[in-house]
C-alpha cells in the first residue's frame, strides 16, 4: 500500500472534519439519518451538510457543494456520500480535487444492479486510485470509530466504546451486529461496513486495526477475499499483534478439479489461508459473537487446563463433554485446592473438577470455590456455571468473582442459562468484564479458540528450504507438451518435470531388446513389471498388456518376447519400440496423494492425503504455497489417517522427511510455473526407506498454454 | 407398569385437590413459595396447606396432618412434600394409607448427600411401590400442568400454556428452561422436574405424554436412563405418536472394552437407542430450545427441499452451507415461481434460491416472494431471513407471512439477527406461530430434525428373521470353557459357539500327518497356510511359525515336515499333535469387525465397522439387540467407509446379505447368552461370494461364569 494511502486511511478513522453529501431535511432519507447519527454521537470536529438546495439541516449551515468546504478542513475531511449512484463518480472526482482523501459511499445501485453499476464501480475504483482516496463502499452501512466519537452509519441506535475492531462485507450482517451489540452493551473500537470493496478491503482493515492502539481483537465477516496475497501478508502480520477472528460465508462454493477423490471444496483454501496466517475461523455465525466477547474481555490462557465451578449438578459434565472436542482438558486440582474446596462445600460433596456447589449455593460459596480454583497453578482458565435457581444469589456473583485476586489474569468465562431471571446477572458479568454465555458449549468453544491463539503467538518462525532443481529442463518438457497441444500431461512429460526437480519417481526405463530388459531388471534389484512402451507410467494395479512380478532373467526374457509378439501385430503398429521395465511396488508401501491446485484468490494450494481415506472421509490437509518446513510437517500430521504413516500395530513408519521434501518441492514448482494449473502425484508410494511418485498428472492452464505457443 | 399406577400418574397431572406438606408462612421458605405459586396460577381445585403449627397460610386454612384431608379428596389428591428429608418416609407412608396416590418430593438431602440419603431413597422407593404411589423426586423442582392450571414448582414466575411436554432430570436445567420460556412467551402442556427418580422416570413421562392430548412434542433432558428396556419400549411407542427430542449429558462417560480399535464410548449405546426408537438427539443444549420451538409450532415437512427468502444478501448462503451438512437441499424453483419472483424483485436481481430481496425490501415484497416460494410444489419448507436493516418493515412481516395461504402446512421458520431492533418482530413471529431464531444455523438444524422425524413416521415395521442354530452345542462349548476357568475364549471354543449358530467360519482343520495335510489342502481348493496346531485361529498377517501360500501337494508336504521338525523339539513338547491347515485369505477381501458388547442400561449393543477405519475415524455403526433386518442393513450402510463394501472404482461389491446374516445371528447369540459379556468377530473377511469369520474372541462375564461352575 502506498504510504500516502495509509495516511488517508487514518483520515477515515480519525477525520478532522466530516461532510455529508446528500444531507437531507427529510427524516425518511438516509442523508438525514446519517447526519443525525453523527450529531448524536457527539462528533467534536466540524460537520458540513452538503445539499445544493437547503440552507440549514438539523440546525447546521448547509453548503451547496464540496468546494465550499473551507480549505484548512479539506485534506483531513471524511466525506460521507449519500447520493444516487449516477452522481457519485462526479462527486468523488470533485472531492479528490479539493483535495479530500477519505470517503465512504453509502448508496446502493452499483454492481449488484447490473452492467451499468459495474461500470460505475470501475470508475470509482479508478478515481480512488488516481487521487489515493481511502474509499469505503459503495453499498456501505457506514462506519463508527469510538476514539473519534464518530457514528457515520445510518443504523438506528448507537454503539458503546470497546476493544473490538469490527468489519463486515455484508451490510445486513453489520446491521445485525450493531443491533446485537447495542442490546448487550458490547462496545467497539471501530465498526466498519466494507460494502462493495471497490477500493478498501478486508486486508486494509487488518493492516489498520492491527496497529490501532484502541483495538484489542479484530473481528470480521467476509464473503470472499479481494486480493489473496495481500490478505495473507496483512493477516499474518496482524495475528502476531492481536487475535483475528473471521467468519467466511459460502463453504460450498466451487470445487477443485482433479481425480475423483480430489474434487474437494475450494473453501479448503480459506481453511489453509486462515491456518497459515493464524486467523481464527468462526464456523457458525453465533461463534463470531461468542468469540468477540471472550477475546475482548480476557487475556489468553497459557495452557489447556480448565476448571469448572457451578451449581448445575451434572450440567458441568456438558462443559466437560465440549472440552473433549476442542483440545481443552479438565484441570487436575492440587491437594491444596481440594482441601480449600472442601471447606466451601457440604461435607458429603466431593471436590472434583467440574465442581458442583449444589443447587442452593450462595454467592459466598461460589466466590470461595472460584478463589480456590483460580489460585491452583494447574488451572489455566475457569468457567463459572450458575443456574437460575440460585437467583437471589446470582446478582452479587459477577462483582464477587471479578474482585478475586487473579494476578496471572487467567481468563474467566461465565455461563448463565435462562431468561429474565438471569438477565441482570448477565449484564453485570458484562459490566465486570466477564463474558457471559447462554449455554456452556459456546463458552468452551471461545475458550478453546483463545488457547489456540496463545499457541499461535508462541509459534516460532517458519523455516524455508531451497532444493536443487533444473528449471530449464522442466520448462523444456512443458514447452514440448505445449507444442504438441497437450493440456494434460501424464507419463513421460509429467515425469520429466518432477525429475527435473529431483522428486524421486518410479524408475521406468525403455528396453528395446530382451538383453536390455534383463539388464534394466537387474538394475532394479527386485521383482519387475514389463509393459509395452508408452509414455504412460504403469499405475499400480493396472495390468492389461503387462507382465508382473518377474523375478529372474528368464522370466523377463520370456515376458519381453510375449508382449512384443502379442501386442505388436494386433495393434497394427509398424514399429514396436520395446518394453518399459520397472520395479514392482514395495510390499507394505502406503499409497498417498500429494498435489497442488490453484485457487482464484490464494494461488497454489498444496493438498495431502492417503488414498482410500480422502474420498471416504474428506481426510485431506491443505496449505498455501510457499510452504515452510513446519507447514509440510503439519500437513502430514494433520490428516486423521496419520497413524497409518507413523506405523499402526508396530508397523515400521514411513520416511516422513521424504514426504516433506516432496511437498516442499511441489510448492516450489507451483511458484516457479504459474502455467501449471494443477499437479497431482497419485499414487505416491511411501515406505520406511523413502517415497516414490508412481503416477503423476499435470494440467496446464489454457491461458498459459496460449502464451507458450 | 401396573394399570393402577398408570391411573395414579393421571392424578399427578390432573389432581382433584392439592396438599402441601411443610407449607409455611415464611416467604423465604420453599413451602411458602410453592403454595403461593399454586395460588397464583389459579388452580381451581381444593388446596390444603399442611403444617402442625399454623392455622392460616396465605389466607388458606391449614391442616395439622395429612389425615385431616377430607375423605372424598384423598384418592385424587396430589401431595407436594416440602419436608426435611428425614421426615419424608413417614409422611409418605401416612399419605399412602389415606390413600393418596400422587406425590412430589421437593426437598434435597437424599442420595446426593451420602449413605444415609441412599437409605432414605430406598425406603421411599419401597413405599411408592407398596402403595403404588405415582411419585416424583426427591430433589424435584416440581411440576406445572397447563390443562390443570397447576404450577406446583418453587421457581419464580409462571408458564404459559403450549404444546410442549417437558421433563428434566436436572433441576438446574428445569429452572433455566422455565426462565427462558417465561422470557420468550414459550408455552408448555406439562413441565416436570424428575429429580432423583426413585419411582417415576423418563420412561413413565414418555408413556404418559405420548397419550396426552395437550402435548404435541415431547422434550427431555436426561443424564442417564433408569431402566433400558422400559425406556426402549416407551420411546419407541411415543415416537410413533409424536416427536421426542432428548438431550443426554455425559458424552464422555465410560467406554466399552474390546480390542484397541473397539474401545469406544459407551455413549454410543444411547445413539443406538435413540436411533432405533426414533428419538431425536439434541447434540448441544441450545438445540433443545431451538427444536422445541420448531416442533411445537410447525407441521413436519414432507421432503428435504428448502426455499430460503431473505434480504441479507449472501447471508442466505450461510443457510445453504448448513443444508449441506444436515441432509436438507435447496429446492429447485419451477419456472412459474421464478416468473412470480421476478415481479417482486428489482429487474437486475436474479430469482434463484436462496432468494435475495435486497437490503431495503418492504414487507409487501417479502410477502409476495414468500407466497411464490411457498406455493411451489418443489418446496417442502421455507426459511425466512430478515436483517435488522429492514427494521420499519420487520414488524409487519410476521402477520403478513403467517396469513399467506399454506394449505399443505409447509413449515415456515424465521431468522432475525440482531438485538433490540428485531426483538418486537421476533415476539410477533412467536405470536403468529412461526419459530424465530437468532442465527440461520440453528433454524436449519431444527428443520433437518423435523425432516428426519417425518421419515421416521413413514418408516415401515421392522422385519425379524429367525436363524437355524444349535443352542445346546454353543452352551456346551461355553460350559467347557468355564470348567477350564477361561474367561476369554478364542480359537476353538469361540469357533464352536459361532459354528453352532451356523456363522461361516474359516475352515481350519487339524492334520496329524503329511498325507492328511495334503488331503485337507485339496479340500480347501486354493492356496493354503499351515501352522502348528493350537486352539487359535491363524490371523491374517500372523506368520511366525507358519507356512503361507502353499499351492501344491509337494509344498504342503514339505511345510508340514518343516514345521513339525522346527517347532517340536525347540518347544520341548512331547506330543506334537500336527498342523492346522487352512485356506489363504481371498484376494481383495475386505476386513471387517462385527461384534457385540453389553451396556449397563441397554444390554447388548451390536457394533460394525471396517478394520483400519474404526480406529482412525471412529467409523463405527451401532444398534441395540435384537436387530431387525432393516437395522442390520442400516448398520452396514451407515459407516462412512460403506463405499468400500459397495465397490469403489468398479470393484465388485461384497455380499452384503451375508454380513446382515452374521449381524442378525450375533444379535440372537447376545440375547440367548446373557453370560457372554462381549463377542468380537475380528477380522471377518468379506468378498463378493460371502463372508467368513477369521478370528473371534468371546469374553464371559465373571458373574455368569460363577453361576456356570
Amino acid at each position: 500500500m502506498p504510504a500516502r494511502l495509509h495516511n488517508n486511511i487514518a483520515a477515515l478513522f480519525a477525520p478532522k472534519a466530516v461532510c455529508v453529501l446528500g444531507a437531507s431535511r427529510d427524516p425518511a432519507k438516509i442523508g438525514h439519518v446519517l447526519l443525525r447519527n453523527i450529531l448524536r454521537a457527539g462528533y467534536p470536529g466540524k460537520i458540513f451538510p452538503i445539499n445544493p438546495c437547503a440552507d440549514k439541516i438539523l440546525g447546521l449551515d448547509s453548503l451547496r457543494k464540496p468546494a465550499d468546504i473551507p480549505g484548512e478542513c479539506r485534506p483531513l475531511c471524511l466525506a460521507v456520500i449519500c447520493l444516487p449512484a449516477e452522481q457519485v463518480p462526479e462527486a468523488l472526482c470533485e472531492l479528490g480535487r479539493l483535495p479530500t482523501r477519505a470517503a465512504v459511499i453509502i448508496g446502493a445501485g452499483f454492481s449488484e444492479s447490473g452492467e451499468r453499476g459495474v461500470e460505475l464501480e470501475e470508475k470509482l475504483a479508478a478515481i480512488a486510485r488516481d487521487f489515493e482516496i481511502a474509499l469505503l463502499g459503495p453499498n456501505s452501512v457506514g462506519l463508527c470509530v469510538a476514539a473519534s466519537s464518530l457514528n457515520a452509519t445510518f443504523v438506528e441506535g448507537g454503539l458503546l466504546p470497546g476493544y473490538t475492531g469490527f468489519f463486515s462485507q455484508s451490510g445486513a450482517f453489520a446491521a445485525a451486529m450493531f443491533d446485537w451489540a447495542a442490546d448487550k452493551n458490547f462496545g467497539f473500537s471501530s465498526f466498519v461496513s466494507l460494502g462493495g470493496k471497490v477500493s478498501l478491503d478486508e486486508s486494509d482493515m487488518l493492516a489498520y486495526l492491527a496497529d490501532d492502539p484502541h483495538t484489542k481483537v479484530i473481528v470480521g465477516y467476509i464473503e470472499d477475499v479481494s486480493d489473496g496475497p495481500k490478505f495473507l501478508r496483512c493477516a499474518h502480520s496482524a495475528t502476531r499483534k492481536k487475535p483475528v477472528i473471521l467468519f467466511k460465508a459460502g463453504r460450498g462454493d466451487g470445487s477443485f478439479t482433479g481425480s475423483p477423490g480430489m474434487r474437494v471444496s475450494q473453501d479448503l483454501a480459506y481453511d489453509a489461508a486462515f491456518t497459515q496466517t493464524g486467523v481464527i475461523r468462526a464456523k457458525e455465525i453465533q461463534d463470531i459473537f461468542g468469540m468477540a466477547q471472550a477475546f475482548s474481555f480476557c487475556s489468553l490462557p497459557v495452557g489447556p487446563a480448565l476448571g469448572v465451578v457451578g451449581n448445575g449438578g451434572r450440567i458441568g459434565a456438558v462443559a466437560a463433554d465440549s472440552c473433549l472436542e476442542t483440545g481443552l482438558v479438565l484441570a487436575h486440582f492440587s491437594d491444596k485446592t481440594i482441601e480449600r474446596l472442601e471447606t466451601c462445600l457440604p461435607s458429603y460433596v466431593s471436590a472434583r473438577n467440574p465442581v458442583d456447589l449444589m443447587a442452593r449455593a450462595t454467592a459466598a460459596r461460589f466466590a470461595g470455590a472460584c478463589a480456590a480454583v483460580l489460585e491452583d497453578p494447574a488451572v489455566n482458565s475457569m468457567l463459572l456455571f450458575a443456574a437460575a435457581s440460585a437467583r437471589g444469589e446470582l446478582d452479587g456473583l459477577p462483582h464477587a468473582v471479578s474482585s478475586l485476586p487473579n494476578p496471572e489474569k487467567k481468563p474467566i468465562l461465565a455461563c448463565l442459562m435462562g431468561g429474565a431471571g438471569v438477565s441482570q446477572a448477565r449484564r453485570r458479568f458484562f459490566e465486570c468484564g466477564i463474558p457471559c454465555y447462554p449455554f456452556p458449549e459456546p463458552a468452551i468453544k471461545s475458550l478453546a479458540a483463545m488457547y489456540r491463539q496463545s499457541l499461535w503467538k508462541d509459534n516460532h518462525m517458519p523455516v524455508e528450504i531451497g532444493y536443487r532443481h533444473d528449471k530449464r529442463r522442466a520448462r523444456a518438457a512443458i514447452e514440448q507438451a505445449a507444442a504438441e497441444h497437450l493440456l494434460e500431461l501424464s507419463g513421460y512429460y509429467a515425469l520429466e518435470v518432477l525429475s527435473a526437480y529431483e522428486i524421486p519417481c518410479l524408475d521406468a526405463k525403455l528396453a528395446r531388446t530382451e538383453a536390455e530388459a534383463v539388464q534394466i531388471a537387474r538394475h532394479c534389484g527386485g521383482p519387475v513389471a514389463l509393459k509395452i512402451a508408452s509414455p504412460h507410467i504403469l499405475r499400480k494395479g493396472e495390468t492389461a498388456g503387462a507382465a508382473l512380478n518377474l523375478e529372474d532373467p528368464d522370466e523377463v526374457r520370456a515376458a519381453f518376447a510375449d508382449i512384443a509378439s502379442r501386442t505388436g501385430p494386433e495393434r497394427g503398429q509398424a514399429n514396436i519400440s520395446g518394453c518399459i521395465v520397472q520395479a514392482m511396488a514395495p510390499k507394505n508401501a502406503r499409497e498417498l496423494v500429494l498435489a497442488f491446485n490453484r485457487h482464484n484468490s490464494f494461488g497454489p494450494v498444496l493438498l495431502f492425503g492417503l488414498r482410500g481415506y480422502i474420498r471416504l472421509f474428506d481426510d485431506l490437509s491443505c496449505r498455501l504455497a510457499p510452504l515452510s518446513l513446519d507447514d509440510a510437517g503439519d500437513m502430514l500430521r494433520e490428516v486423521r489417517a496419520f497413524p497409518v504413516l507413523a506405523g499402526l500395530d508396530g508397523q515400521e513408519p514411513v520416511k516422513l522427511t521424504a514426504l516433506e521434501d516432496i511437498l516442499l518441492i511441489l510448492s516450489q514448482i507451483a511458484v516457479d510455473f504459474p502455467e501449471i494449473q494443477e499437479l497431482e502425484c497419485n499414487p505416491v508410494l511411501a515406505d520406511p526407506s523413502g517415497a516414490n511418485v508412481w503416477g503423476a498428472r499435470i494440467l496446464l492452464s489454457p491461458a498459459a498454454l496460449e502464451n507458450l505457443r
